[in-house]
């Protein structure tokens, strides 16, 4: 049976096989009891689509809309000016400082509850400019499948996203069969507090508990885990800290790096194509000679994926 | 078949057995999905002895003395000094901030996996003063009941503690049939660096990440959880936010404290008893209170409790 049924045959797709054989297989001298397989997946650009924007910022970008009327300062001070403009140029060049003023903006001063029943609301109805699409429907089906292959094979399927882990947990079971408590991501603090009533909430405060980036995710699989992964999936140089990580477990072990160079049928940036990376965090070169040194698999979007999406663009 | 043999007959059992019947019975109009039943636990107290003082204490004393050779300034340099001269009227009287220094002096600056070997060897060595046994043999034998029943019957048991949550999860698994990754605890700042053969590893730092205790047990809950607990089990004023919280959940939820009564088989502190509460987290009348007017109930380790431990004193 082929377990991987989106996946050309080659090098990717052969990795991925022979590291749950020797993970799994009880006379491998590299297997690895149940409880410790663990398999841990960044989101954006390895999970989903990232470009030409994450999907947490076009949401960001709707609530600064939503929530414009009874802000009516924002017409005049920056980012939101430039947002209610619709001004493109101005929102691309948008500095890390201006993205946590928006997130705070729209992600702090309300229950979680609340937070959460406006992401599905917005999840529900947004559609992306390019697909005509939901954004849940944006996920690669390759990925998918070795979700649920590894799944078959004992692993626990963890999410660790730069991304908001609130936001993420709201869609995680449905998208990928991840429960709230696998997604690890950039974790805003907390306030528990009373409501009227009695009843004690917890109110999302306009700072950062972590971001889960780079080292912070070695960091933060740790804080959550207690364990180093045996598998790990991402895209990009914020992801270098979790590959080594896991790397760095001995014995049966997977890193993996997934490669946008498919412009046809998503999108090409990354040092495999020369062209500039528009991301936050890029797809450097460093990465890519660190994956060839250590023997990282890079997934090759269009080389090694049959299809991308589960629908047919 | 009795699941709680270790109980009496009374309120504390009727109120677990009637808890579980309401959220597993298909026909319960309480009845909770199996993949919304999670229990949380404290585990100083709750789950196992923390008189006179808290075992992770005992372990950071041990330490200051394995290290002292290290140290020589600690012989002229408080807390270090009075513990060094095993001055128990001064260590009694140790404030909050004694106790930190005393934790990040013996907690940081290694690697995790270096903590945590030091942390097993300690346990499979030190006996309590008491009853001359390991520590992780004081464990609560009526609570592993619980605990064991609501696994039985589809819950996922997790241990949300003030104590380190590096320092259980060396122990959780064995003692409580735990994996680390459900162990939610005060954690420290980990550092991600490189070994000299290149290798990735997380060093413990001298700085918390959070105090999980009071409104942080709801908070941390939260991180680790995304949602609501359906049973929450504690001893302390500490405890009394993750008791609000799990019942903010509503339909079938349990809310139980544990209350030290019991001077003969183990001791006697809290508001029951009149004495003075010796711990840093004490169970005030204020909590007493909430208890009542909040039908919380409360377990009585006099009453309640066949036996305390799985050994015969």
């Amino acid at each position: 049976m082929d377990h991987l049924p989106s996946w050309n045959d080659g090098p990717a797709k052969s990795a991925i096989e022979s590291f749950v054989h020797a993970a799994t297989d009880a006379g491998s001298p590299q297997f690895v009891p149940e409880d410790e397989r663990i398999a841990t997946f960044d989101q954006d650009g390895t999970m989903w689509v990232e470009h030409p924007i994450v999907t947490q910022l076009a949401f960001a970008l709707a609530r600064v809309f939503a929530l414009a009327p009874n802000n009516p300062k924002w017409k005049d001070a920056e980012p939101f000016k430039s947002i209610l403009a619709r001004d493109q140029a101005a929102i691309a060049k948008f500095t890390m400082k201006d993205l946590e003023a928006i997130v705070m903006a729209t992600h702090a001063g309300m229950a979680t509850g609340d937070f959460h029943a406006t992401v599905s609301e917005w999840m529900t109805t947004a559609e992306d400019p390019r697909w005509n699409r939901r954004y849940t429907e944006l996920v690669y089906q390759p990925m998918l499948e070795v979700m649920q292959y590894l799944r078959a094979n004992g692993f626990k399927i963890y999410i660790v996203t730069g991304g908001g882990q609130a936001f993420v947990r709201t869609f995680a079971q449905q998208v990928y069969d991840i429960p709230p408590q696998r997604v690890i991501g950039s974790a805003a603090k907390t306030n528990y507090a009373y409501t009227k009533e009695g009843r004690g909430v917890l109110v999302k405060q306009p700072a950062l508990l972590f971001f889960d980036d780079t080292a912070a995710k070695a960091e933060d699989i740790y804080l959550f885990l207690g364990r180093r992964p045996r598998a790990a999936f991402g895209n990009s140089d914020g992801d270098r800290q979790m590959l080594e990580y896991t790397q760095g477990n001995g014995g049966a072990t997977l890193a993996m790096l997934v490669l946008h160079d498919d412009a046809e049928r998503e999108y090409a940036y990354g040092p495999a194509n020369g062209l500039p990376d528009v991301k936050l965090s890029p797809f450097s070169q460093a990465t890519f000679d660190e994956a060839a040194a250590k023997g990282w698999p890079v997934i090759s979007m269009k080389n090694d994926w049959k299809r991308v999406f589960a629908f047919n663009p």
